[in-house]
């Protein structure tokens, strides 16, 4: 007997039939004696589809009450997943957000956990009881209804998983686990058994949409064991998520291979080689609220430098209109754009003990005539940007270098 | 200023247009001066479409459940309103039933409403701000979520207003008063000025569909002055639900006319004439949760009697049902139904004073050759069961004859 939470994604609730799929795999758990807590999304479509109701109102709805609309799609999740488990004949029951509670800050529409009231649950539990907690929400301490934002229903899983000190946290998905890189891209990809938590967070914030990387970040937090398996799967042990590195076994290098196609360069050409001269760039594009990814200052000459760094493709008219804003601060000849970059990241704890993993990812994309536009790195992860046009085929030399096409 | 409450049904809140609508409406009342508490239904078609997902998963979905899921449909409402209220520059802010809070019993998808938490109400209106409540809902003691069933959004109102001692409670929707008869089937149905509670009760109770009886019964109750009023009209004072009678004039003797096509009629043939019959053939369909309306026994003859009551036309057959499975406890000849009845009941508080109505009722069907299968009357009514075919031609010669055609 186990204590498990499990948390399944939109489309695994897409629709009352897959509703009644997931009812019946929780039921096996329940039957063979395991204690479940379900976090549940809303179903495919329906945030959009309520995001599209506010839009049309307002074209900036109140952060306060866009929560109070889009929470409602994880409550009608919870509500008729508990109907379906009782077809089964399985005693559940459901939980919003502020009915468990879920205690956030009030940072609407992008609130963080603040502490989980495991009380009500576990009676629940030790009744018999499943029980299903709407994924996404919370309630601030005013009693606001307060959303986590985007895939925070993992968060809500993986908080779940803490809080009760829960021997596993599965996260059901469309996909039957983590992979050395997009299998769309590059055929030859492989599922991963295991992936250390360091890994799996440079793989999601290089690109990789499996998990939230909140989410990974709490497990890591909270050494939650977590699991990512398929819901469309009936077998299958999916991608486990562990702490702790397998010191037993030889380390591939390499463990896998993300890329994202949602960025842009800007340079600032000519700007004085002064110091300062970055904060005078960057400043106007932190008030703008832009997060800024690579950023790489050019050797001066003659008093003067070019200054390049990337944002998300989303946010690029925004960042070029905070810079020409304020061009009279840092003075520089011109700003450049180009919408046409793509971000490759090889990521892999090998990678600490390995020191020439760097030259490799340089040497295999030179061998292509893949240029190289700007690098970053991490202990465990080398980031490159290219060109867009050349990434599936980056994708699929860097993975073969590594030796990820084989087993 | 005044502080008032309105209430806004699903085809006044039907699309985000039509909340935008009604957002302009409140911002009159608010830049007037008054201070304005709104409840809300779901957008007309959301809650047929959360059962409808209920019962796709199950056909007897759980009560608790299926009211966490309908009660989503509301809470959508309060966000998008006070969205387009915010989009007018009017501050809102934006309850569900359980943040308010309105406490019910734990009868899920029929709760009744104890008690209302009006603190954090009037707080917030004396900050200046619109309050907007979502309707239909409530929470138990427990802190479930419950609904008051259908309708429930105008008992919601009242019970606001009631709470808030409101000087008026306003029920926006899709016509534009109440009438003397249905102008759908009588054309010189006029919109009354003032109706009194008792006369209302009568009317909604025997089939106008404009208020929820509970909500007429609680306006009633609590002395709550009641207007109802089109939310697809900028001018009209709608119609006063007033508690007195208004004695400075001349009452009408007859208010308006109530008709109801769902009727069905089921008479037991040749029971035995002895005491304790009528409790022998109504006690089952008691049992099976039937409400009964009119009820009749004839005098009976050989000693031996026929017994006929009215029952809702959904509960036809269950009622048969129910009798037949109980034959051998009255011992009947036969069990005779009709579904083809219609009821129409002629409603004041004028007939007190005048005893002949009954009288001219009976005369006005006569002159038309319409027979009575049965009467059923009080004190500021008289209701008579006749054919479903001759309906319309009844409620037009009523009409004229209690001088209604004329304002």
């Amino acid at each position: 007997m186990a204590l498990i939470v499990q948390k399944y994604g939109g489309t695994s609730v897409g629709s009352p039939d897959r509703i009644k799929n997931v009812a019946r795999r929780i039921a096996k758990f329940h039957q063979r004696g395991d204690q479940v807590v379900v976090a549940v999304s809303a179903m495919s479509g329906e945030t959009n589809r309520l995001i599209g109701l506010a839009r049309d109102i307002s074209s900036n709805p109140t952060p306060r009450e866009l929560d109070v609309v889009v929470s409602t799609g994880e409550q009608v999740t919870i509500g008729l997943l508990c109907m379906a488990l009782h077809e089964l004949g399985v005693p559940a029951k459901s939980y919003t957000g502020g009915q468990v509670r879920i205690l956030t800050d009030s940072a609407h529409t992008k609130a963080r956990i603040l502490d989980i009231n495991d009380a009500p649950v576990r009676k629940d539990l030790d009744a018999g009881s499943v029980v299903v907690v709407a994924g996404f929400q919370g309630v601030d301490e005013h009693g606001n209804i307060t959303t986590l934002g985007r895939g925070g229903s993992d968060t809500t899983g993986v908080a779940l998983a803490a809080a009760l000190n829960a021997d596993e946290c599965q996260i059901y998905t469309d996909v039957d686990g983590v992979y050395t890189t997009d299998p769309r891209v590059v055929p030859k990809a492989r599922k991963l058994d295991k992936v250390t938590f360091e890994e799996m967070l440079e793989l999601a914030s290089q690109g990789s949409k499996i998990l939230q990387i909140r989410a990974v970040e709490f497990a890591g937090k909270y050494k939650v064991k977590l699991r990512v398996l398929s819901s469309f799967e009936e077998e299958g042990e999916g991608t486990l998520i562990t702490v702790e590195e397998d010191s037993q076994m030889e380390q591939p290098v390499i463990t896998g291979i993300a890329f994202s196609r949602d960025e842009a360069k800007i340079t600032v050409v000519g700007a004085p080689d002064v110091p300062g001269i970055a904060y005078k760039i960057l400043g106007p594009i932190a008030e703008a609220n832009i997060d800024v990814d690579m950023i790489v200052q050019n050797v001066g000459h003659a008093g003067a430098t070019d200054f390049s760094f990337t944002v998300a493709l989303g946010d690029l008219a925004k960042a070029k209109k905070a810079l020409e804003d304020n061009m009279s601060q840092f003075n520089a000849k011109a700003i450049e754009i180009d919408d046409t970059m793509a971000k490759i990241s090889v990521v892999g704890v090998g990678m600490r003990s390995h020191p020439g993993v760097a030259s490799k990812v340089f040497e295999t994309l030179a061998n292509e005539r893949i240029n190289i536009q700007m690098i970053s790195t991490s202990e465990i992860k080398i980031a490159v940007v290219i060109e867009e046009k050349y990434l599936e085929l980056a994708a699929r030399v860097l993975h073969k270098a590594f030796g990820l096409d084989q087993a």
